[in-house]
């Protein structure tokens, strides 16, 4: 079971960025957190940065045959990207859109996500944790497990 | 560390109601699953489910002094209640949103959570599993767990 | 054949209340006549009043598996209650929204109802009558009933 | 007691016009019903279809020294047709808007009437029975029927 | 000199309808003050009522060769035909938008008048007098007075 | 009989000011034709154009109890200024608002006039024209003119 | 002459939440300011606090007949319930809106009162002493007191 | 294989109405080429302009079971008519919308058809081209015509 | 302690201008009153009104060292100074709004006052006695005072 | 002559993703069947696909002397990219707009494109056959071709 | 070459109001450094202050024939008077719109200049040097400088 | 001192693209006179220009260590790209934003800048020489220049 991290704008200066607001953490960090996390649960991971809409994209498109799911932190993307909307659900597999901050609660155009509909589900505010949140929840998803 | 479950109007339907869109575990299976995770992670959890705004509201007062953090399903009062996010904002603790279903992907109106802007994190779209994901999430921000 | 008839917030007040807009006929005389007509045709009725969003729901709750149809006059409730829409689409049997004023010739906030796109029907503006037009219409839509 | 039965553009397509939203039975067999049950309680009935708003007005006009009450099923003229409202608050006359559908459950725009602030009431939701159901209501507020 | 004067839906009711409202004058009345008027200038008036838009816009056309302005009380459709504000562009000669009563301070959809933005000028709220000053405004313009 | 003529900001530029909008004629030419005018109709008016709004408050206020009429083109204050509509409403007598261009087809927020809903009628789009049609109107309003 | 005083939602944590913004008085040091104030005034206060909508609701009904006017913070229900709205209406003494905060100064969403087209008057900004300002302005309006 | 070509309000003008915006080519001559056209590929077009909305909806129901498809260009009526948009959705054949002009480069009310959610197609902005374009495009659906 | 008791356009009216919306007392009776009161109280007042907005800006920014707290009853400019909104930002001292109609049950643009988001409190409803509440709550501010 | 083809986000999916939306033609097949079209009239296309909004512009800049017009189907870019809106108003040939589903029957913000104010024509909803048809208007446009 | 600087209400406070969010240079030292500016780029500058819109008015006028440019900093009257915006378009010189905060960055209802559609630039956010600034850019644009 | 000045998407073309708006000055003529302007200040200029959102946003954190201050005009950019404005919020070091032409006096959508919130100042309107009094003003910010 191989599984995408994708981040986008902004979020290679993790760590050093607003830490008040994103945390200490740094990018690289978390992606190592991942990869250990996935080789105790017996998958991969592929992680990934870009500030640039089109590259993300040509990522998912890559791996459209290839990944079984994927996280997406689309930083400023989320609220304007109709084309990454559009990719996710072109998708085969379902993605999860992740937030380090609690993007409901920030200024007014924050709240609303264009990538949501296209989504399976959003985890938005539990700093670094939220890309390990959503990715036992996406392994929870596909391997349907119960509680 | 003390941890509240909450589950507001018509949540005790889990399980029956729409499966395609809620699944088909009850929140009593939730509720085990809870209280089997959280003893293995050396805390307690206490379990509510009401569809009276007002009794919901009652029981996070009574447990202000108590609780070390909440997870909140707040239903159909997640979209119009603004007592409750005036509660949340009076607790000390931290308190978690919690959606079974994506509700940024379904009628306009629910897109907008008037809880939000009072809860550190939300939680959407993983079905039962968001309760267990917003569980962990709000353990490792009590324990300020680094990467 | 048993049918719910539930009304909510304020409408305990009938006859007193605003008689202009509303009528002089009292809950008491509409549950009666209702009573009264569902005898000749052979079912049976409940009447219940409450001015708890929270009551309503738990009663609809516990005659989810019993009745075969409801009628349903939410007061005010009817422009805010996303609990209730959820709890009526939750429910196996149709459900008619009853008003006894015409709540789309008064304030603009009335013109819009948040149950009206989970019930099967809506009868507004024709007074005390408006519950009885609705259980003949309810009763012609469980018998199927043709022109 | 003369009632006047008025249907607006596309109402003599219905029982072939997606008949899962609007039902099988065709406007002759809804204008045959409602003058049985015209005969039965001692009036009459006048029943009236046009694809043109002015050939409705029109009607209106000629008809306002002799009509007792109106139902009228505006059709599509029911989102957009200041006129026709114009016409019915000229009426010295109650009418009563119709509709087949529940006009509160589908698009948007088809949420709003704006000959809503000129009827006296509004049934929709019923199927062909809508027509029946405000037949009587109609009688009942002409002749001021109590519960 | 050949001036149109056109009134739209309900207008023939003049005099008869919410007289408080629209005032005692019929229509007949206003169009025999306007024909006795134009004499007295040494222009021809033309007078013309219906309640279909397309019978207006079929008499706009017909008359474009001929007219040298015209008046339009639009009624109803004055606030939703864009067919109507087309046609007014379509002419060669000046239109001026009457109403009988100050549209402007009723409900608030009648506030905005979508052939505003095609008619030379508008009059409203001087009841009959509406055509009458009007009448004189458009001579004037046609004839280019100065003060 | 006597009548007051206001005119607000910038309509002491008339003539120089955008002539292909407002026309030629001075604001002094237009007061002279209506002093013409009202001699001519045995009354007399008094006209006024400041660009402060306290002033025509004042003004209005000072002519409380001699002013039959008035007529006001309130400039740009037209669209925003609540204290003079108040100051319209505390007026015994009534006002008609004037305006030299058609406001209704130019800029989105011109269409809207907050005086409106205080004033009795509302002429704009005749250029200078507007005044002298407005000034007939209210003259016929008062001495209740019939066609 | 007895006087309701009734609180909404969260008012019970009076003093120790958010006192920064709601100040550190306690509910019952308020209550037992305005019964002081009440006895020299001659008259008596019955006060009241529940989370519960439906319970504010019963006790107006209750005191339907008693009470001869009444004080009501209504918390977050104040931008949300129809129902009190309705309630207040229904009433035959007049209600006074009560605020700690200067709810206008706030989030957008707070700016707004549904309870206020139902009330007599609305005092906000003032803190505790909020209650007492409405107490005597209620007294002053039931006494119809002159300057 | 027979395929109607409706035109609404004004189209009759085309040629003469402001020829910059809608070209020199009248409603005639592209009838003719339509029907040239049509010839060389087989099949039939029945040509029909009118101004009256419900004459446009009396000739679709007419055509019901006998065309194969259709072009609609329907004016001003494109952005009001909700009955047109009901008339589409009951045929059993396509309707493709046809514009002269760019109408989503025109007035801001201009962007929106409230056809468009009925119809399969739209083309907009090509001059006369616009139905020459939509009629190979409408032949290419029902042949379902492959790259 | 000196108060400044200030009051904008139209205010002047007070006792004549429509008393069943106002009241029956006049300013000169108000400001008396409080005179008194402050009197008894061991303060002074200054009373204003002025219909322009500039010269309440003036006085405000001439007492900015002198008054200690400040009444405003800014009539119209209410709902549209941004000028008089900043002023109130930069005073030192705390300013409060007083309304005698309760401005959020009249028409929709009065529910929102531009002053709220920089004014300490505001009371609105109590007629000439809002003056009087808002007078004593601003001493209440001023010293301090506890329950 | 030489004519643009440009494609922009997801489109090189076409063929593979949602076929029942999009069609199953391939993008390539779409741009050999246009090579084939302009080679029989007698001029050149050239094709390019980019999930790159930056270098969908920076092709348009590199063909602006060369080209004699163009298509742009810009995908998701459609509905946000002011850019791209810039550099089509920048561009001496015309250019249109093509859509493979009818955008305005989809998604509320699919309804809209900024790009349409800046293109000459738009075809939405004719399949891979949008991609022909605005081929040969353009080309009919470019040769302005008469009926 | 004569240049107009104005300055609205509340700019006379600069240096004591708000020095956080306005800076510490009072208007005077301002004007003055203005002064010096000019005199050594060879023309002279007027500067004048009011918190009177129709002040402002009234000076620009004035200064119509002899002015050759303005500067405009008018403070809360930017975001509301539409009399100064038909000012600045009846000027025959460009005027620059000058801000010393961001008011793109502050309140929602800061954000819209009414003035900037008549102005021709606009500074905002450099502290007094925005006048500074505005004053170089107002000379070359009058003297059509060159990089 | 080392200045970043950034230019967006079609920038590239100034001095071709629509001259009447934009001028006659190319991009390199501007950075040529910046740098002439930098290097008789005492700092360093670097230009760079790109029509891809993610390169601007690459450059901005290369220089994120090195950069003093910052000029960016980001074209289309400017009113869409979150992305941008979280970089700017990101950086050490004041932006500010430019505009050649006056984007508050054009389209709707233009008068919004979603970078508008992040950076420090913006100057718009005065052609070339807005990059020219920009960086004067940020070099006025950086020494904290006094009048």
């Amino acid at each position: 079971m191989h599984i995408l991290v994708m981040s986008g704008p902004n979020l290679n200066l993790l760590g050093t960025r607003e830490p008040d607001l994103y945390g200490h953490a740094t990018l690289d960090q978390i992606h190592d957190r991942l990869r250990r996390e996935a080789e105790s649960l017996g998958c991969t991971v592929e992680c990934f940065q870009s500030n640039h809409e089109g590259a993300l994209i040509d990522l998912l498109h890559a791996q459209r045959e290839r990944a079984a799911g994927a996280l997406l932190n689309a930083g400023g993307l989320t609220h304007t990207s109709v084309s990454l909307h559009d990719t996710i659900k072109a998708m085969p597999f379902p993605v999860i859109e992740v937030h380090l901050s609690n993007i409901h609660a920030r200024e007014p155009w924050r709240d609303h996500s264009v990538l949501a509909a296209a989504v399976r589900a959003q985890v938005a505010g539990l700093g670094w944790y939220s890309y390990l949140a959503a990715f036992h929840g996406l392994i929870a998803l596909l391997r349907d497990e119960q509680p």
